[in-house]
């Protein structure tokens, strides 16, 4: 069940909801949105029901759901969220390119693909301090080292930074860095790093796991949201198939099936899809057509010497092509530049 | 090994290169485009190297080939070819939109949807009279009675005809309807079939299997090609995965792969990837974005009537707002209407 | 709709029920299995349903059924079906060993491999004239000399023959020197062959898809099944997944799922299952465990030079310990040998 | 690079190769087996080879590997390792069979199932008090109380207990209860859990992640072992495909490939493969079949009243039939029972 309270109820109001519910053995998940609260309630149904919550200050609605996502989902939220990542928005009237590095390696080649980022029309930067790699012998990241590099490059070029965090030990030390915590493929089932990085207070990129369908992978959102968070951007970044041209199988169709479902906004991440460079620009020009909120995209300044991903950072000629497309495509579909 | 015979090269001259070849105990597979002709050979290399057909009258080149496919490949052929169905083009230039029913029912409903077709600016008409069904106690198809109907509605609304055969038997009589011919899905490694729409001399439209890698796919249509028909026309229309929420997953980034692998033009078949009404129009904008040559697309004037397929069909709104998309996203990317 | 005719229903009465639903403009397939005959009707049900079929001489029930496959399904046929191919029984009672070369390649060796098979336990002999291959370059074949060469080593060994037809066209051919004809992977959704090969009388292996669902399997089979030929065997010889260390993933549940569904018969394929000579062994055990009709393997006397799959075919070791499997586990599931 | 310690190396000069190691910027590894101890290094290859380790006291041998696992692979450790839960063996000379239900519930549901287990021939207890759920909104199992009720049933029964943990913050509570640590499906890649369990100093049984291959699945086992626990068992548990009949499809053949690139034990997971009660015998029977080790399966005194998986529990009269087959094909297959 959920318990949907009005837009001017008080703290104290909801408070008095969580703790009917919680004396009654039942959990309640507050998640404060920006126009209304939403409290989500794990237990007995039907004792919940005689709790008689919908007579309560400040609630406007008791809704019964069945499906295994609720806050989420657009079933009670038709207006598309803005999920605002150092002021840059994601969402419906924009579309956000996020660009940087795969991995962070060092402070120079991290600042000059932030400078190439940037001077494509880049508003936020990716880059990876944590890297979750399949061998236990690759190059995993540089940890807090990296992330200082990415707070020092936020200082230089004004880009808000998005990063991975892999382990929930480590999410309030990178939410102390980054403005976005980006959970990974292979961690989108890991519900303690979700439940994490939910009550941190920071906004949240989901990327779907790579076996994952995109009701389990709502699902995923709804542990971050229960937690009182409800700043998620979901990624689409590739399934697994048995094709192997590529790296993964860009599901396109995932990002307009997600936003029917949900109200949240979604992002493609071209370059990890495809891995390969020359899908990049193609594949980026399919997402902006098909309707996503934003792309992801790797660049590096000299992607023959990168640690990680090399073959799919994008350089010069291919950088300044997407940087054409983001310019040009968008507005056809009503979507303005994503500035702070 | 492959022989390319020069522009200018006389039916003599290719016939001779075909004798000797059989002569020493090979095959010989003679494909006619446009600008010139390619001689397949099959049989034991080192003993076709020995008849030194480099020195034969009219031969250009001779390449051994170790790809599955030869003659539809980039390799040695840069120039996107561009097939023309009844003088309608589907090519690197423009943009094909290709529309109609799912089957073919009975004169009315064919009309009308060629009709509304036609007016979202489509220049073929799709239609099934023969359909493959996974039951068969579903419907069939029309078969001749419907091809009849084609070539009526053909009449009608001068739209050539694009249609599928699922019977080597049947392909003399269906070319002798259409102005394409349609492989499916589940024949696409239906080899028998493959050759016999090699050799009747229409363009043919090959629709990837939906296990297919895309080598399997061109692997497909060389056996088209090497009956001596260039005039092929690749289709992806999904692909089977783990994912329910749509019918087939639309592998979009094969349209950019399979045009770097080959010369021959890709379409996307929106309708049957995702199944569902709703997905037809972003995902026909992410085709022509991706850089498809064109899209099929089912429409039907009554889809709760529908014998097959009725949830995907386009009408009245959802056609009018997929005909905008395709008069103002192809120019973006330098493609012109396709007509006749 | 299904007509079920009594054990002793007169050719007459069948027929007599064949025109009634003709004359009123549906379809009726005759299938005559050992015990009994069964109609599958085709057309409006309401109308069916009017012609008051259940009140016609022979006739003992009228069926409605809604799942894609009828004669297939165990819902109206409770006993396990036994198909005899040459007198050697495949089914409940028994297990039975089907060896070969995968492709005919000469005399000797198809000969060579006969008697390793036989010698093995093999009660039946596989061996292909006809390769569909992905490549149009790779070996595709003997054909006819390849049926001859069959014959000729039924007559040496006394083994009946497997062989596969890949076209409508062959049937015919193919049947009048093969004691059980072989649908394959690629082919099993080519309805025109399922049919032709439903018609010709005689023993039919169908192949699963290599993408397809078990619900489409066992429709295929009902193509086959609908042209009056119940002895049909499935043969699950693994499906495409993302997994490369295996050729193909097998299915071993399908075994399992198709007996409670079918009452046909179920082998398996392990040697193109997984597509390496190390696991035709561990994956024999396996089906002979999970319950498994037969199993059907590639053996090759000189594996080194085959012209297809040489790498899972089996010699000397290797089929020694296979044929102590087959000799030891069957019993414990209480299957005796297969013999004519 | 991994160094090779001689049976009697002491831990001085163990402690003397990492240190060298460590001082040259690189890290170390130590995994400390039964016959010998490894110390796995990651660094850069040219320093480490600088060092001359292998002339270092204790060292047997110094190897560069590529694989992207080295101390799990059979490359360097022929012979396969027998893992010991409470004194219960899991081998090559054995079968032990895992039972228990999906879920801890409360003490008595507990205490029956267990019972049910051991009267079937289980000598190791599974159950879950820590449940990864799809939904936040389904039970997620009692924690801690469960851990505690299982520990009670140890008492009672004597049976050693498998138990999943599913947050790295809980590995030394769940430690401080279980025999056996259990890392689930959707955390095979969660590789902060993986180092925790690798550290703690129990065995664990790994799960093949759904969409893992079986290379990342040897991968994922590499980081516990490189924490210096080599205890590790491999459970393969169906993997994601196409297929809908059943829950995952069981991927029978990843057993023998991995028993032959590694020397890890492999169990199978018949009950979450299928996801039903009626394949739980015939997969069983696959794996003893195909060479499995062991079984790990869910029993349910009352599978209809389950918090979780109750369509796949096993009750009485298939639990009978489960027990007899694992009484007689081991042996069949040279194993024995699997006591402590």
């Amino acid at each position: 069940m959920v318990v949907v309270m009005g837009p001017e109820a008080a703290t104290a109001e909801v408070d008095a909801v969580v703790r009917r519910v919680e004396e009654a053995g039942g959990e309640a998940f507050v998640s404060r949105g920006v126009s209304r609260t939403i409290v989500g309630l794990v237990g007995d149904v039907e004792q919940m029901r005689a709790l008689n919550l919908r007579g309560m200050a400040g609630v406007v609605d008791v809704v019964r759901v069945s499906a295994p996502y609720k806050l989420v989902s657009r079933e009670h939220h038709e207006r598309m969220t803005t999920v605002r990542v150092g002021g840059v928005p994601i969402g419906p009237d924009t579309f956000t390119l996020i660009a940087g590095p795969c991995a962070v390696e060092d402070p120079e080649q991290t600042l000059e693909a932030a400078e190439m980022a940037k001077a494509a029309g880049a508003t936020l930067l990716r880059g990876g301090a944590y890297k979750p790699r399949t061998s236990p012998y690759a190059f995993q990241g540089l940890g807090e080292t990296g992330l200082k590099i990415l707070a020092d490059v936020r200082e230089a070029t004004g880009l808000p930074v998005v990063t991975e965090v892999v382990d929930a030990h480590d999410v309030e030390l990178v939410a102390s860095y980054a403005d976005m915590l980006q959970v990974g493929t292979r961690n989108m089932a890991n519900f303690a790093l979700l439940q994490a990085v939910g009550s941190v207070g920071k906004p949240v990129m989901l990327k779907r796991g790579m076996s994952a369908t995109i009701e389990e992978w709502l699902s995923a959102a709804e542990y971050v949201a229960q937690r009182g968070n409800l700043d998620i951007v979901l990624c689409e970044r590739g399934i697994r198939t048995f094709e192997k041209a590529t790296r993964n199988t860009l599901d396109i169709s995932a990002v307009a099936v997600a936003h029917g479902l949900s109200h949240l906004p979604v992002v493609v991440d071209p370059s990890h899809s495809g891995g390969r460079r020359d899908l990049v620009l193609p594949l980026s020009r399919a997402a902006i057509a098909v309707g996503a909120d934003g792309i992801i995209v790797d660049v590096h300044p000299h992607p023959e010497q990168a640690l990680c991903d090399g073959p799919q950072a994008l350089v010069d000629g291919d950088l300044r092509a997407l940087a054409a497309a983001v310019r040009q495509l968008p507005p056809l579909l009503g979507r303005g530049p994503a500035v702070a």
